[in-house]
C-alpha cells in the first residue's frame, strides 16, 4: 500500500499555528483547523493535508486506498509524555493510608513508596513485568495515546533497571519513548544518593547506552532525595555521554531542578509546581519545555503548577497523566485535561496542544503531534467535535486510531 | 433455569453488616467478607451465600446451572442514585466559560445552564433522547451499574417532562427508578417560582401518578432559585399524592433543604454541603440520607461536604455522579469514590458501602445493595480485590455483571 487518503473529514486539527508560534498562548486558530479535510499519507508520513476541494489532482490519480471518516473530527495522536508505566503489585493499601492522614514523605521513611514497588519489580520476571506493561499500554492507545514515554525507575540496580527499560521497548500499541530513571529514588544497598549516582554512571549508564535501551536520562531533583549539587554532577556526566536530558523538578519544594533543567539545556522540567519568575524566566529562556502533572496534584493534594504563568511568560507547557502505582495511579487523559482547565486554567486550545505537540517536542520529537507535511501520521479519528474534548472526565474519546498512517484499534 | 450456584469466588462482599448497623461508621468488618465463597441465586434472588464447604447438600442436589467465577472478587452491583441522564446536547463550551471566570449563577442569569439544555430536551424527539439516554445507560453498566436512579427536569413542561420519564423507563441494561425533578428550574413560561410549582402540582404530578411514570419527586431548593417555604408547600402536596421525596439541598448556601426533608422524612438530602451541626442532627434524627456528589464539587470548585461530621453523626452517607451537562458531565464511577476517599476523607469501606446499599437505601430499595439472603442478585464479578477498587481513576473495576442472576454483559 503506498499511499492512503483519508475523506470526508469534518474537521482536522493540523496544530500547525502552535508548531510556528512557539511559547505564544495558543488560540483556536493556532489548532489550525481545516473544516471539511481530507489527508494523503505516503510511507507513514503526511504527503498532503487540507480542504478536500483543494486535493490535487495528481495526488487523486494515483492508486490508492482511500478510508472514509465522515462526520468524524481527526486530531494528531495523544503523546503521553511521562509515565512509569513498567512496574509490578500496586499500592492501594498505603492510598489508604495516606489518605488517613501520612504525608507522602512519612510513607517514604517507612519504607513504603517507590522502595516497595522496587521489590515487588525486582522479583517480577520479565515476561511479567511485560504483561503488566502492554495492558496498560492498551489502555493507553485506546484513549489515542500514538506515542507513550516510558520511564524505568523501580528496579534500582543495574539488572533490574536494564529488565525495565527492555521491557518498555517491546511494548506494542502506542510507540514507545523510553527514559532511564535509575535515579528514582536511592536504594537500600547505598548509604549515600551521591554513592548511588555514581555506581549509576559507572556501571548502569554505559550499558543503557551501549545496549541502546534509551537515549534519555532523567532524575527526581528534591530537598532530601537527590539535591541539586549531586544531580548536577550525574547529568553533566549523562550528557557527555551523550544522553538527552529532562527532571523531576520543584514538584514538592523549590529544589534547582528547573533551574539545572535550563542550565543544562533539557527538554523538559516535569512538575514544577514550585517554580518563581526566576525559574519560568530561566526556562524560557532556554527553551525548556514544562511538563505539568495535575493527576499527581490532585492524588497528593498539593498545588497546582502556575500554567497561566508559564504559557503567558512563554514556557511551552505539556501536559501527562505522571502514571505511577504511588502519588499518580490514574490513566486517564481527559481527568488530567480537565483539571488543567478547571485548577490551571488553561484553555481547551492549550490542552489539546499540550497533550499533543508541546508533548512531542518534550520528547525531542519535532514531527509529531502535529498533522502538518512530513509529519508521522499518527492521528485518531472521534465523533465527537474538537470542543467537547477533556470536558466530561471518562469519557471515550477516540473512536478510530491510526500509526504511521495504519488503523490500529477499531474501539 | 430453576436456580444458579456461582462458584470459587475469592471473596464475596455481603455487606450484611452495613444493613443492620445503621448509621455506624463501617469498617471493614462490616462489608461482610466471605473468602473461598458461593452463592445460590433462585428466581433473581440470593437463596444462599456463605463459605463454599458450608453449602448445604440439599442445595446442591438440585439441578442447577453452574458458573465458576474462578479468582474473582463478588460485590453487590454499584447502585448509581442521582444522575440527569435523559437529555440533548452538551454545555461543553459553556465549561470553557466558567473556566474564564463566570459563575454557575451567572451563568444561568445569561440564559444559560439548564435552561439552554432545556430547549434542546424540549426539541428533541422521543426516539433522539431514548438513544442518547440509553447510550449513557450503557456506560454506567459497564462499570457494573446495575440500579440507575434517572431524574426528569430538562422538560419543564407537562409534555417534556412526561416524554424524559417515558424515556427513562425505557432504557434496559441496568435497572432504572425514575425521579420527578419538574421542580428543577423555572421556564421562561413563568413569572414566579410559585406560579410554576402551582402548575406542576395542578398539571403535572397527577399525570406522573396516573400514567406510573414515576413515585418520586425532587426539588432543587436553593436561595434565589425554589425557596424554602414554596419548595416545602410543593412538597407537602406530592407527598399528599404519594410521592416519596428527595431534595437537592444546601449545596450553594444554607437553603432550608436538609431541614425540609427531615421534617418531611424524605428519603434523601443530596449534596448537603452547606448544612450545620443542626441540620446533620436532624438528618440523623429523621433517618434521611446524605446523598454526597464530589464530582460536582470538583467540575464547580465548590467546598466538598462534611462526610466525616455527617457519617460520624450516625447520617448513612451514599454517594453519586450527579451526571448532567452542566455542572457534572461525568459518568466515571471510580472518580467519585476517589474523590470521596481523598477530599472527603470517607474509608473505602465507606465508599463501597456509600456506593451499594446505602445507596439503594436512598432509593427505597431495602433489598439491593446487598448479597445477602432474599436480596435482589444484583452483582459483579472482578480480578481486583476489592482493595484495589476507587484507587485508580478511570480503572474498569468488573468483568463479569449480573442482574436478578443472569450475566448481561461480557466485559
Amino acid at each position: 500500500m503506498s499511499q492512503i487518503l483519508y475523506r470526508k473529514i469534518r474537521e482536522c486539527l493540523t496544530l500547525e499555528g502552535v508548531k510556528t508560534k512557539k511559547g505564544v498562548r495558543p488560540q483556536e486558530a493556532d489548532l489550525s483547523i481545516i473544516k471539511n479535510a481530507a489527508i494523503v499519507v505516503q510511507k507513514g508520513r503526511i504527503e498532503w493535508v487540507g480542504p478536500e476541494r483543494a486535493l490535487p489532482k495528481k495526488l487523486l490519480e494515483k492508486s490508492c486506498r482511500e478510508i472514509i471518516l465522515d462526520s468524524q473530527s481527526v486530531l494528531p495522536g495523544f503523546v503521553e509524555c511521562h509515565t512509569h508505566t513498567v512496574f509490578a503489585g500496586h499500592r492501594a493499601d498505603e492510598f489508604e493510608l495516606r489518605n488517613q492522614g501520612a504525608t507522602y514523605q512519612e510513607v517514604a521513611q517507612k519504607g513504603g513508596g517507590i522502595l516497595s514497588t522496587m521489590k515487588k519489580t525486582r522479583l517480577a520476571s520479565e515476561a511479567e513485568l511485560f504483561s503488566l506493561a502492554q495492558r496498560r499500554a492498551n489502555r493507553f492507545l485506546e484513549q489515542g495515546v500514538t506515542r507513550l514515554e516510558v520511564k524505568s525507575g523501580y528496579g534500582l540496580d543495574l539488572k533490574s533497571e536494564l529488565k525495565s527499560l527492555k521491557v518498555a521497548q517491546k511494548i506494542r500499541g502506542p510507540q514507545v519513548t523510553t527514559t532511564f530513571l535509575g535515579a528514582h529514588a536511592k536504594p537500600p544497598e547505598f548509604k549515600t544518593y551521591g554513592d548511588y549516582l555514581d555506581y549509576l554512571v559507572r556501571e548502569v549508564l554505559p550499558k543503557v547506552k551501549s545496549q541502546k535501551l534509551s537515549s534519555r536520562v532523567d532524575i527526581f531533583i528534591e530537598k532530601g532525595f537527590f539535591e541539586a549539587s549531586d544531580s548536577e554532577r550525574y547529568l553533566r556526566r549523562a550528557k557527555d555521554l551523550g544522553f538527552e536530558i529532562t527532571i523531576h523538578a520543584d514538584q514538592l519544594s523549590l529544589s534547582g531542578g528547573a533551574r539545572i533543567a535550563s542550565e543544562l539545556r533539557a527538554l523538559s522540567a516535569d512538575h514544577v509546581i514550585k517554580v518563581t519568575a526566576l525559574e519560568i524566566l530561566m526556562m524560557k529562556e532556554a527553551g525548556v519545555i514544562a511538563v505539568l502533572l495535575p493527576a499527581a496534584d490532585l492524588y497528593l493534594r498539593c498545588d497546582y503548577p502556575p500554567a497561566r504563568q508559564l504559557i503567558d511568560q512563554g514556557v511551552r507547557v505539556a501536559l501527562a497523566t505522571d502514571f505511577n502505582p504511588g502519588s499518580s495511579p490514574t490513566q486517564d487523559l481527559s481527568l488530567v485535561g480537565l483539571l488543567a482547565r478547571l485548577e490551571m486554567k488553561m484553555t481547551l486550545p492549550e490542552v489539546i496542544a499540550a497533550y499533543t505537540h508541546n508533548a512531542a517536542l518534550a520528547l525531542g520529537l519535532e514531527d509529531e503531534g502535529t498533522l502538518t507535511l512530513g509529519s508521522r501520521a499518527n492521528f485518531f479519528s472521534t465523533d465527537l467535535e474538537w470542543r467537547e474534548l477533556f470536558y466530561s472526565i471518562g469519557q471515550k474519546m477516540p473512536s478510530q486510531i491510526f500509526i504511521n498512517g495504519r488503523r490500529v484499534k477499531n474501539a
